[in-house]
């Protein structure tokens, strides 16, 4: 059994319907079907759940919303038509969209969850009335009839131990399930969606729940580019690559799928292939626990700006038990996550998101650290990016560091931190940001060209 | 004003001493002696410390003491003898050390420190007496007539702030002062011993106190080399290093001046120089806050063998706040002070040395981390070794890092781990212990031929 999912360009029409269709009647192992909300084809169309957002502000500030749901109604309307499929699904959809106007407002935190899984949830709906009609025998199936129970958190939902129970038994069904990706309920019954990765998680929890045998995540792109195809000309397409790259990947930029979705599949060991809704011969990439092309020491290359640097110095530094781990400490209370932390001998970085940084937070963690630590030199440095070159294979390669090294010298650009663990699935070169996109392009090119 | 320390094979018999006394008489502004106990010039010789030690074993084990009292007599005599100098110092020395078999045994925790300082203390009067006979003005100065005082911890006394009022004084004598190294005095009138660098310290506090222009460690090598010269064959002589240099080359395993002996003198920010008795017209190395040649971007080549990692990966890792900090709070428990932290995303390596660990300690910490943590795996790894490519200049100059690996991995070495914070002093490598010298060599060569 295999557990497909849509992204939102997928299912934007029904000329990409008809390529669904195609895909899952071309593999009767394509059981569990997930899908996105209606999203984007060309720049003229506006995202269901960008609609739903104003619907949601409308009726939240209590304004005239008759406009608005007429417009989301129009984007199923038009699909409805289009595919030439019953009417009465439209008028389910129409019901369910106008009845968020009929929701409680005042003290419902779940209130916008339920407005915008409105978009995924009537487009499972459109999608499994028209499988039917084209002879695909399919079913649509809520979240809360799946048993896709989450946590009382709304955005930002995680799912619960106790679904994976209630999910395996999706596989005794017959018919095709179509699924809509991005939320569950909560165990008293609320629509919660998920924070980050939407339908990408739903998938990935499905896949897991039914043990299948492959998680194929639907997209517009041929698969995972070895580096940013904004940066680099018409970058190699990877094959293959494990979860543990997906994710040194992911960290620095790399947003095909989203890294945390992944954790299920990566749990329950089941290999996902990002494929092209578009171009569905291509192989696309294949996201696994261990690769069969072993030989390849390097997979990509990812950077990602806005980091900053915590730079200490204090002579004897590293004679004084706990010095490092009180500057985590300390910078744990002004919930600053620290990622990366390499060390002189009397001297330590902490680098960080920007993100998690305000003037002020900086003014008050170098008092405290002064307070506490008493360093010789303290400072913050800003606008660094974080390069990462993944590969498991480098363990077994000798020289890969040096290549990137060199490739980067050649270029005058200075490496302002390098940071290497044992475990060498990658190695992260700390430098200006304004350097980012040359160095991104001489990496490429000595590992790839 | 300079102070100048000898150390053990400088005033280990007669024909050092006249090379001590030439050097002092040679530059009057040499005002503050400081001298070690007579060491080793030849093989057969038996430094005074060692027979201190004999002694003090004996005596607290009530043996016979007489053999051992002559032996360390003997010393002292024969210089006496083959200087020409006053008998009369010998009695002194005679009586001090017979002395030390009247002091209390019993709970005595300052009796070793005692019996040990008086290696140092009788070559000091000693070489007053024979500066004195060679027509220089000069006089012995206790640490208690100095004012030295330190903490009451025996064997691993630390200089009291309050001493340096003291030190202060002695740059009004008009005479030259010899003060034994290697020890002080508790408030309460005990001797205690320096733990490590022994009169390299005393000779770094006396800089402080007297504000010297210059400290002057004179040794029996012609100062710091540029690499170990049992691993390199006639490495270049470092000519100048700065503090943080020096430190960084200490840790990885040079030893000739050791590093918290430089402390004082750094804070003070007074230049040191390491010189060679037996050579004093070569200009040795010197230490101080910052070079004057600043082109040179790699000044030493270290590395030292006994370190292990802790390496733990877990998925999602880096989502974790306080997952690092709380790695290293564990180790703390155990008394373990780590080195480096070098990390990816997912994974994280504590580098620490072997020396901390047992093979129950590894259990208990591995039991806790997985308690505490959950990691996905986590393992030690033993036989490290880590090379410290160690120059200030690293930061003006692009392409250092990329250098070292190259010649690394043209000599097939693999790189375990690589970290190079923002201060950019030094770059880490961690290698397996078994291509240390393989690898030391080849980066001597890349850096300095």
């Amino acid at each position: 059994m295999k557990v497909v999912k849509f992204g939102g360009s997928s299912v934007a029409n029904a000329v990409q319907l008809e390529k669904v269709l195609d895909i899952v009647k071309s593999d009767e192992k394509r059981k569990i079907v997930i899908v996105s909300a209606p999203g984007k084809v060309t720049e003229a169309d506006i995202k269901v759940t960008d609609l739903l957002i104003e619907y949601y502000d409308l009726y939240e500030s209590e304004q005239d919303t008759t406009e608005i749901i007429e417009k989301i109604i129009q984007r199923y309307a038009s699909m409805v038509e289009e595919l030439q499929i019953e009417k009465s699904v439209l008028e389910d959809i129409a019901t369910s969209i106008k009845g968020l106007a009929t929701l409680e407002r005042g003290d419902n935190p779940y209130l916008r969850d339920t407005f915008l899984s409105a978009g995924e949830d009537n487009s499972a709906k459109l999608i499994a009335v028209f499988f039917q009609s084209r002879g695909v025998k399919s079913r649509y199936i809520s979240p809360k009839e799946a048993g896709l129970i989450v946590t009382s958190e709304p955005s930002n939902a995680r799912v619960l131990e106790s679904s994976y129970a209630n999910l395996a038994k999706l596989k005794n069904f017959e018919e095709v399930l179509v699924i809509p990706g991005f939320f569950g309920v909560t165990e008293t019954g609320n629509v919660c969606t998920f924070s980050r990765g939407g339908s990408d998680v739903t998938g990935s929890i499905l896949a897991a729940g039914v043990e299948a045998e492959l998680y194929e995540n639907f997209t517009d792109v041929d698969g995972i580019f070895a580096a940013h195809p904004g940066v680099v000309h018409e970058p190699m397409s990877i094959q293959e690559l494990t979860y543990k790259e997906m994710r040194e990947l992911a960290y620095a930029g790399f947003t095909v799928i989203h890294d945390e979705a992944l954790f299920p599949v990566y749990q329950a060991k089941i290999p996902v292939v990002i494929k092209n809704t578009n171009n569905p011969t291509h192989a696309g990439t294949k996201i696994l626990a261990s690769r069969t092309e072993k030989e390849l020491a390097v997979v990509g290359i990812a950077g990602d700006d806005g980091f900053a640097s915590l730079n200490i110095s204090k002579y004897l530094m590293n004679r004084e038990l706990g010095f490092g781990r009180k500057v985590l400490e300390i910078l744990e209370k002004f919930d600053i996550s620290f990622e990366h932390m390499p060390s002189g001998i009397d001297d330590i970085s902490v680098i960080m998101r920007e993100r998690y940084l305000t003037e002020e937070k900086e003014q008050l963690i170098l008092e405290e650290i002064k307070k506490v630590l008493a360093p010789d030199e303290i400072y913050f440095e800003h606008n660094l990016s974080i390069l990462m070159i993944v590969g498991e294979g480098m363990r077994e390669k000798i020289g890969v560091t040096a290549k990137g090294t060199t490739a980067l010298s050649k270029r005058g650009i200075n490496l302002e931190l390098i940071n290497q663990g044992s475990s060498e699935v990658s190695v992260m070169f700390g430098i200006k940001s304004d350097k980012e996109k040359a160095a991104i392009r001489a990496l490429y090119e000595t590992y790839f060209n």
